[in-house]
This record gives C-alpha cells, structure tokens and sequence, in this order.
C-alpha cells in the first residue's frame, strides 16, 4: 500500500462543486489502495480578503495576530473538503497545521518548518481515514503561537509532510497539468515535461515560473521526495520532479525551460567611484533597506576626467522593494559618491535554465544569436551553472522568450491545454 | 485592580469600523485601571454563511467537520480585534477556545464545557496585554478535537471565563443597553431595568428573551458570577443580573419582566384513553424523535360513548421539530390509540416572569383580567412558581404582551433607546 500526500491549491477548491470535484478525486486514490494525505490552500480568493480586512483595521498588523486570521482561511477550505468526503462516503479527518504537528520557528508571516511531528495524522491513515491538513500553516511550540509560512507555503507543507511520513510520492495539483518549457499562457507552443531535474526545477522557480515554490522544491531536494506536479481537472501523469539518485539513469536535458519574469525593476547607480569597498558599501545599505537583490551587474567606464575612473553598477529586485531602496540610496549618495540613479520598472527578465549546460558548450551563443535575429536588445546577463537570464524592455520580453524558445527546439507541434482558473 | 470579562456579539464586531469602536471602549476600560479579557462572537453574518457553504457540500454534515468550519468565524473577528486595539497602540492577543483552555465534552455542536484552565490568559493579563478570546468554542481533550458551544455559546464562553478567573464582573454587549421589562423593539414603552434577580433572568431567557444565552444564566448563578448585560453603543450602566447571596438586600419586584416568543407550534393529541401509562408511552416518543417539549396541558373529557373516557394532550415544541415528532405519531397512531392531531404553527406565548410571584398573590388574577378586558382568548395556560405562561393565536400576541405590560404597571413614559442592528 503506498502513501500519497496531494495537495490542491487556491484554484481547485475555489468553490463548493470544485470541493466536491477534488473529494472525488482524493476517494479514487484511496480506492485504488492508497493511504492519502491531501494539503488544501485556502479558498480562490480568502487570502486576499481576509487580508484586507486587515487592512481596513490598520495600516500595520501585529504579525502574530495577522498569522491568527489569515489560517482561517485552510480551516474554512479543509472542513469543507472534509465534510465533502465524508458524504461522498468515505471517512475523512481535518487537521489545523498545529494539529498536524507542523513546527517552526517562530518567524510570523514567513516561519520556517523546524519538524514535522505528524503523529495525529500516521493515527487517522491507520484507521483508514483520509487525512486533511491546513497547508500554509504551523505553530512556534516554544511560544505555542499559530504562524504562517508565506506566500506558495501549502506547497512546502506538502512536501514537508511526504518526507516526514515518508510518503511514496506528492503530488502538487494545480490548474496546469505539468511543468512546461515555457508558460503555456505566454507561449502556446510550450511542451509539457515528463520529467525535469530538481537542480532545474528550483533555477525555474527562482527565475519567475509559478509552478511550484521555490522552498517546497529545496526541500523535496533536501529529502528525496518523489514530487509530481499535476492537474485537478485531468488525468495526466503530469511532470516528475527529479531528485537525488532517483535521477541517475536520466539523460539530461540541455535546456528545460524558458521562464520569463516581468516583476522586476532594475536600478543603475552611475557613477561609482572605481575604489575597492565601493559596491560593499553600496550592497550594505540595500541589504538594510530589507531588499532581496537579483541580478547585478557592473561595468567600469572612464569617466569624464581620464584619471578618473568610475563605474556603473547595475541590478534588478522586486518591484515593491524598489521605494525603499531608492530612499536609502538617496539618503547615501554622498557617503557613495555616486552621480545619479536611474530606475527601471519596464523591464523583463528570461531565463534559460538546463541541467545539460554544464557539459554543453554553445548555449549562450544559440541564445544570443535567437535575439539578435529577433532584433530584441539586452540590458543585462547574468548567469549560473544551469542558467542564463537576461534582461530586456518589458514590451520585448514575450518575443525574447518566444524566440529563445523556438531557438532551443523547445516548441511543440500540439498545443498546450490550460484549464480555467488562475493557478495556484 | 479589578479584572472585568468583556463579551461582544456578532452585531457589535459586524465591520471594520465597529471592530475599532469595540477595540476603543476595551482600551478605555484598561485605561481605568482594569485587567480586561475579552470574548468575541463572529462577525456578523459569518457564522450562517459558512453554514451555507457547509449545506452546498452536503445535507448531512459531520458535526466534527462542522466544527471546524464554523470556528473559523470567531478566529477571524478575534484576530481583527486584537489587530485593532494593537493598532490604537494598547497590547493584546488572541487566542481560540483550545488556547484559552475552554475544555468542554466531546458533543460536537452542542458541547458542554467540563472545565476552564486558563493559563494563558493569565499569563497574558498579568504581562499588562489585554487577552482576546474566540466565543462558542472549546476543545475536547480526550479526542483533541475542537467543538462548538451552541448558538449563543459566546454568553457561556464569557461566564465561564468569568468563574474560572474569578472575574470581578462579567459584561454581556450587545446594541440593547440592558434588560427589559419587554423587548422594546415590540414594546415601546418597556422599561430598562437596573437589576433583575437571577432567576427571574433564566425565566425569561428560557420564555424566549434573546437578551442572554440561558445556559450563560445558569453558568453564571452557579458559580456566583456578577453578570451585566450593556450596550456596545452607550455608557448606560446596563442591567446588574444578581446571583446567590448578592441579591440578598434587593426588594424582589413582583413582575420583571414579559416574554414573547412566536417561534413555536402547538400540537394537540385529541382522543387518547384515559389510562395509566398513556402519557409516557406519548411523551417517550415525542422524546425519541428528538425534540424539546416546552408546555404540556392534559384535559380529561367524556368521550362519545359515556363509558370511554378519553383525554386531550395539547404541547408545544419548536417550530423546526414539529414535522419530525408527528411523522413519529402519526407512525405509532394504532399504539397510542388517539384519535387525531391537530398542529397549530400559528401561536403565540407571553410569559410574565417575577420572584415576587412567590410572596405575592394575584398575579394571575391580574393577567386573566387583562387579557379578557383585550378580547384575547387564551389557548394553554401553563405555570411555574415565578412565570405563567399563555398561548393565544399569534395575531393577538402583540396585544396580549401590550395588555399584560401595562396591567403590571410596567410601562415607561420614556420610549425605549433600540441601537442600530439585529441583536447579537
């Protein structure tokens, strides 16, 4: 009998007939003699309500008590499901993280799984009951405090449960049936992945793809667990993400996907003076203005006096961040010593990433080459072991991303099928 | 330093703005000098909406999933509060049933709360924060389940807090700023009463006052508890309801109050014989069908044939389980061997409550008076040793509760203040 966690996002129990859909769903995967734990995020757009609810209290929340409300949100979606197994006759059990022993530390609104004590739910599986567990959600045990652990967290709750009850697989249960080449709503001709490497799953979902979260992925890499994404409204398999020895008799793939990022602003500090401890400097009062960076990139130029050389330092971060990095900036510019700032939010970023460009050379060039025949110019390059990112007007992005596309043989003859609804 | 249990109900948190208004007033009364624990019900509506969603899943829910589901409103209105007074710069924190420690037996829907450890809450009041507790819910701890109280729970939540921490008061809101000798939104001319004796406050509760929950009335004579009902809208001092010894030097008035309530249906069984036994064997199934008896008349008569003496049984119940007790007599008609029934949705009982009853005679005098000089026939009368209670046809109730205030002298030459909303 093997164990399998499924977890189902925002979208696929966004109303009572979806609920009803995923409860049958689970049934049939327990019928076919399989012990089941389904992770449910919160209802469509419960999130986003509750949050403004908040907002509509204060303009700044006690992160404890916002943690508080926003868990309610599983709550309302697992009792539903729950309730919508138990009457399409099966037994089934709802769990609040805490119940599900979902332990972190104690950082509200962004807290990291410590362990997983999922004695509770071992108990429900063994009197053959599918359990129901709260994704998102966990509690601190030191201040016994409710917290949450941000954006995409049911993902990492899933995986975080599979490796705990070391579950035979964990299926992730979207509105896309797998993992592309490419987002099938930018770029029709994306082709679905049967399997993709772990190493490239994580580079995808750090440059942008909505897939899968970024932290589920690590730690499906850090544990060995057999992640599988999939849709709720088909019965594809689906793409296997693959980690670990599990993807030694794998052929690599030269490129796996294409992701493009439109979510980011670049700033240009232009004329740095070209002195060791200057771009420290600069990276210190970004990374206290709380800033998570991305791509930097530096040129040193000759400045107008021939002996006085300065540089421009480039480099791109989420567009919410950009005030708060400009304001410090500004606050600096004389302990710098920098000429002026330009800031960017037209820009959009492509990656190409593939766990094959470790042992194949030509990759930058085939990709050069699709842009400068496309005509689309390149502000920024960055690159990794298995990635390539560069970054172009925002108007240019899609056209890169196609182009680029096609250039590594990526496209399909078959269209992409995406089904209704908005991801995750 | 006094520690003053604050409850709100659902009209009282129903929006944003009147969170911050309850948030204020609790705020106040720490600022003079008060330890203060809070209980909230949910907001508005949200308990009948989750209650929707649940019936859109399924007819037949499970009570542990219902549950779940439905404690998920008071998370949410108890986290906006606590949200709220931290934003007015006070300190505060939430926590669920469970957390507070509200320990309650394992009858899902309808628990009875076993016992109340609140740690937490002491801890969390004695480090200066103002605690803030979901209403309506506990936790069973052989199962490690959460349950729900009942409609009205949050009263109950509130007292029993009170008796656990040996609470100086215990402060019931809601948009009526105390008791009445009527529900002044039917009477105008009732009149505020400044105490009631605790009895005479579960008379009307169980007459069908919506003032207070009468299990919360029952909790709080038990244990001794100084409850008063106020309005989250004004600063009047309310209703003192006094318990045990504290009543001891209060003049008992000899009517309180009066009570309407249209909420039942009346049944009578005509033509069972006259035997021994015959009213259990009625009443036993009346019991097993599930549902409260409220009043029950019996009145013997000649039958047709002079030797066949037979009885007429008349009862009322609610409304709602009126179709489930006559399906259950109309199946065990040739056990029982009564002749027909008839059903009545169409009644109305007024109840005159008063400990002065006990001392005084009169009283029902004074009330047949009233209603025959109204021209109201009265279908049932029943008693207890400080209520009688009428049943007349429910076009005649109104009259019949205007006619009974005014006979007691109950009326005000001040029209009764009714704050906007629906209750509690």
């Amino acid at each position: 009998m093997a164990l399998i966690v499924q977890k189902f996002g925002g979208s696929s129990v966004g109303d009572a007939d979806k609920i009803k859909h995923v409860a049958k769903r689970v049934i049939e995967t327990q019928k076919a003699g399989n012990q089941v734990v389904v992770v449910v995020s919160a209802m469509g757009d419960t999130t986003d309500e509750l949050m403004d609810l908040a907002n509509q209290v204060t303009d700044n929340p006690s992160p404890r008590e916002l943690d508080m409300l926003l868990t309610a949100g599983e709550r309302i979606s697992m009792a539903l499901l729950a309730l919508a197994i138990n009457a399409a006759g099966a037994q089934s059990r709802s769990f609040t993280g805490s119940q599900a022993g979902i332990v972190t530390d104690s950082k509200h609104g962004n807290a990291r799984i410590a362990e997983v004590t999922p004695d509770r739910i071992r108990e429900a599986l063994d009197e053959g009951d599918i359990a129901i567990v709260a994704g998102f959600q966990g509690f601190n045990r030191e201040t016994r405090d409710i917290t949450t652990l941000g954006r995409g967290g049911s993902d990492t709750t899933a995986v975080a449960l599979a490796a705990a009850l070391n579950a035979d697989v964990c299926e992730i249960y979207s509105d896309v049936d797998g993992v592309y080449t490419a987002d099938p709503r930018q770029i029709p001709a994306a082709r679905k992945l049967d399997y993709i490497d772990v190493e490239s799953m994580l580079e995808l979902a750090a440059a942008g793809a909505k897939i899968l979260h970024i932290r589920a992925v690590e730690f499906a890499r850090r544990h060995n667990v057999d992640l599988r994404v999939r849709s709720t409204f088909s019965t594809d398999p689906g793409t296997r993400v693959i980690s670990g020895n599990r993807g030694e008799n794998m052929e690599e793939s030269v490129v796996s996907g294409v992701a493009t990022d439109k979510s980011q602003t670049k700033i240009i500090v232009v004329g740095i003076p070209d002195l060791p401890g200057k771009a420290a400097e600069l990276f210190n009062i970004v990374a206290e203005a709380g800033a998570n960076i991305d791509m930097i990139v530096q040129n040193t130029a000759t400045g107008v006096d021939v002996d006085d050389k300065v540089s421009d330092i480039s480099f791109t971060l989420p567009k919410g961040d950009s005030a708060k990095v400009v304001a410090a900036l500004e606050a600096n510019q004389a302990k710098i010593g920098y000429r002026e700032l330009e800031v960017d939010h037209e820009i959009g970023k492509i990656s190409v990433v593939g766990a094959g460009m470790r042992t194949h050379s030509g990759v930058s060039a085939t990709l050069f080459n699709a842009l400068a025949k496309a005509g689309i110019n390149i502000e920024m390059i960055s690159t990794s072991e298995i990635r390539i990112s560069v970054v172009t007007d925002i108007t240019e992005a899609d056209d890169a991303a196609r182009a680029i596309h096609t250039a590594f043989g990526l496209d399909s003859e078959i269209e992409a099928v995406v089904y209704a609804g908005t991801g995750r």
